[in-house]
């Protein structure tokens, strides 16, 4: 029998890092209106969360402009448009973007920490990638700004590779390695031993171990707790779960597991009223059928977003039956 | 690092029980057609469910008739009437009902086993009515029933009191001793610390854990997981999560992880479409945010049901707000 009840106390290190914007423009092109992107702000700030990740540092060659709102490019010109009061000390919040291997031009679109709103970069890659991601690391270290690394789809990702990536990490000044369930697959046995092989890997570096999880199967609250048990101390969530596909863990239900006073759940509950649940006629995201079938199935969420844009998406039986025709 | 997978196994004695009708007919009086009951049933059937909860043994006195649908007190002329051709052996599929300790007149309504198209009969209590629980089950059991044990809302029982319960419920008959999470309030290492509980005080008595979860916190699925991996063998899902509040763990989700080739996640798929979703207009279940906080404050999910059936129903600071100044 436990002797305490971790459930209610909390690590004062452990810090909550919101990417609603960042993750949820991958639904809709990053066109969020300044409004609801300035709110996210603002309520992240009230609400006590750590970080927020504004959204990408990815290329306008790949992505145009006009296509892809602002944020998929997040360039120094709208963060001064709409974060010219931030005071990372100030506010208690620091903002961050992602920078994906390969889709970003990172040399030219990264300025150093101190031209930037920015305190943070996350360099978010393949396996294949790793080694442009250590470059990107090590570039973004030497601008002076902290560094995630994010190993991107890890659900199908061989031991052998992720042993490769951990050990390449370790080398970087990277703070945090990241377990990223892309796909909404993992179940809580596979969150313990990821957690276990990174944090083995990553001993001795003084690297937290981050956890981002998807809602595809349900469990991205569930596994972001385990992660939170088994020792994680850099955790992911967005405002109404909102993200790719399923979307993530929800803030509303971390935050209500979170036993830190400084976390306030009502914030976050305005925002969803005001701002997030009036995006759902638009934007669509949760764990719906066919997103349950690509995480039980450890697929890329793709096909279950193409399915639900189209004209049968309320018929998840023939999702289904596609999906087991075509693997 | 685990030497297995077990999620990619199975225990061929892992029994999955469906209480669908039961539990969700808590939020429409039970008033559901016979399309709808017996759509369940074929589901349950054709997915290699073991058993189906097809509704309470409650008082028509308390509970009447005409106000309350057929199934509030499933007599066996509603059985005759609906299952006519059921055939426990040859479905591979049994019946079963719920019998409340204080609404259930049991002696009168229920039948021996050899007169009635039921299996089992769940005893359902509070942990002061256990007495009375135990004369149940004893009672029937000498008709002939396999009997089952759910101590509910066990997130706002006593550690003495559940002892006590556990070594009550160990004298009796029951098959299986549940660990119900009535309120979706239970974090997994509180299911942990239950499950060895409920272990340790049923060693040596052949009986099995089971669960039923709650869905408040979207940790249902997650929990029944965790039972799971620590031994349970008996576990309760519902089509869609469709039960009281926030719902239940949901079939679609449970058998997507259960390995046991017999169940067939299809049948679910198409029983959802047809007959689960068409009823969300009328029916209001799932995490909601009011569902959200009640889980997270241990609370029964009362206030949250009647306030998402009033005029400000989308209004859920109003409803934090409400909650807290209440507790």
């Amino acid at each position: 029998m436990a002797a305490t009840a971790p459930w209610i106390t909390y690590r004062p290190e452990l810090k909550v890092l919101d990417c609603t914007i960042r993750d949820g423009g991958l639904i809709n092109n990053h066109l969020f209106t300044d409004e609801v992107v300035r709110a996210v702000y603002d309520t992240c700030v009230a609400a006590g969360v750590d970080y927020m990740e504004v959204g990408y540092k990815n290329s306008p060659k790949i992505f145009p402009k006009g296509e892809y709102g602002a944020w998929r490019h997040t360039e120094e010109k709208d963060l001064e448009r709409l974060f010219s009061d931030h005071d990372a000390d100030k506010r208690g919040l620091k903002l961050c973007a992602m920078a994906d291997a390969g889709k970003s031009d990172f040399k030219e679109q990264i300025v150093p920490r101190d031209q930037s709103k920015l305190d943070m970069i996350r360099v978010a890659f393949y396996a294949h990638q790793v080694s442009e991601a250590v470059e990107m690391i090590n570039f973004c270290d030497s601008l002076g700004y902290e560094t995630m690394a994010n190993l991107m789809a890890v659900s199908i990702v061989d031991d052998i590779e992720i042993d490769t990536v951990l050990s390449a990490i370790a080398k970087t000044p990277a703070q945090v390695m990241v377990i990223v369930d892309s796909f909404g697959h993992l179940y809580r046995e596979q969150v313990e031993i990821l957690y276990k092989k990174y944090a083995g890997a990553l001993e001795g570096t003084g690297k937290d171990i981050g956890i981002h999880a998807h809602n595809n199967q349900q469990l991205a609250f569930a596994n972001t707790i385990e992660a939170i048990i088994l020792g994680s101390n850099r955790v992911d969530a967005t405002m109404g779960g909102l993200g790719r596909g399923a979307g993530n863990c929800p803030m509303e239900l971390l935050l209500g597991f979170l036993r830190n006073p400084k976390f306030k759940l009502r914030p976050v509950l305005e925002l969803l009223q005001k701002h997030i649940e009036p995006l759902r006629p638009t934007v669509k995201w949760g764990p719906l059928i066919p997103y349950n079938i690509t995480g039980q199935l450890n697929l890329h969420p793709r096909s279950a977003m193409q399915f639900l844009d189209g004209p049968d998406c309320d018929n998840n039986v023939q999702f289904y039956d596609q999906i087991l025709r075509d693997t």
